[in-house]
């Protein structure tokens, strides 16, 4: 008897959306739901690609090159996969990813400005066909949510950059589910806890089914 | 006034090829001459993309998978092309470094077996039509060259590979100079020392026309 591959959901958001919280409420349920289940998060989720997310956020002297910037994503990614994304899907378990590809089209591509169509190679270059089965997406006013974020310790490389930089990660976000709404649940992240994790809990029971 | 740009020169070669004696004949050379130059060296040349250097080459419990090892590679060249060899190159210096993107077609198409033209879409990627102006490959069979570099200190992730990886290797590097023989120059590094520095001096002069 084959198993079923497990399912794939990635958490995705700028800063201060309250993915933290929202990632317990998966995982408490999941857990109460007996579903065998790995979280991770991107860039990261081995060691070889946790070194490279510091290598990523750290601040540095020298400029870091855009296009040399998406390649560590991707790098890492790859070894994500391998190690720990695709044995957990097909030994039926399910992934929750704290960011994955969406990030990058967002951040280095509406933030940074690269190609989408380079972004669009590497991903088939290092997914080939595999998608998330669900992104859900916490959606915030930046001003709002650099706000909240403000308050939780030193911003990192990316946590630093200006208001102009985070609208165009929304924008590019927005845009990511504009065009695939089938795939992405955009939340509301301005509505009171509550009702966020009732819209949550109905796309979790939906990928059940 | 416009400047002329600087020449591009990269050393080659497997395992105990001879490259640090002949580097420093490069470059005495350039001295002697007067030539700016800049010495570099891959994967590295910039803090990041040293920092990527060390990652890339430390032994570690996890499988490296293949396509993030290469992409890494790619990261550090983007960052070095960015911040060093192409600004060198525009004030007119000439750039010598330690290996390039041969050196990915020969360790990671030839020894790992990644597809050629997926490194091939990356180097286009990177470097878009910034080729080096001479490839000086230091050939040697690769059992004379791991017994060389044997007597130099620890094995490094590469280095510890097994002699039918570098057997591949050098056959991808040789493969590449009988592609484009007007660019690389094939230096047998079995020869005595003086013999191939003089092929080296030839190389060099030809360069300066």
């Amino acid at each position: 008897m084959s198993m079923a591959r497990g399912r794939f959901i990635t958490l995705e958001g700028g800063e201060g959306v309250g993915k933290s919280t929202n990632l317990l409420f998966i995982t408490d349920w999941m857990r109460s739901r007996g579903i065998e289940f790995v979280q991770t998060r991107e860039p990261g989720g081995t060691p070889l690609a946790e070194q490279l997310r510091a290598l990523l956020l750290e601040h540095r002297e020298e400029t870091v090159d855009p296009t040399a910037e998406l390649l560590m994503v991707f790098a890492a990614r790859a070894q994500h996969l391998a190690e720990v994304i695709r044995p957990a899907l097909a030994r039926g378990a399910w992934v929750i990813c704290d960011r994955f590809t969406d990030a990058t089209y967002a951040y280095q591509g509406g933030g940074r400005g690269l190609d989408l169509s380079l972004i669009a190679q590497l991903e088939q270059t290092v997914q080939g066909p595999l998608r998330p089965d669900r992104v859900l997406l916490l959606d915030l006013d930046p001003a709002q949510g650099l706000a909240r974020a403000a308050t939780t310790g030193a911003a990192d490389r990316f946590e630093s950059e200006r208001l102009d930089f985070f609208q165009k990660v929304r924008e590019a976000y927005l845009a990511r589910a504009d065009a695939d709404p089938g795939r992405y649940a955009v939340l509301d992240a301005a509505r009171p806890l509550a009702e966020v994790q009732q819209r949550l809990e109905v796309e979790l029971q939906s990928l059940l089914g």
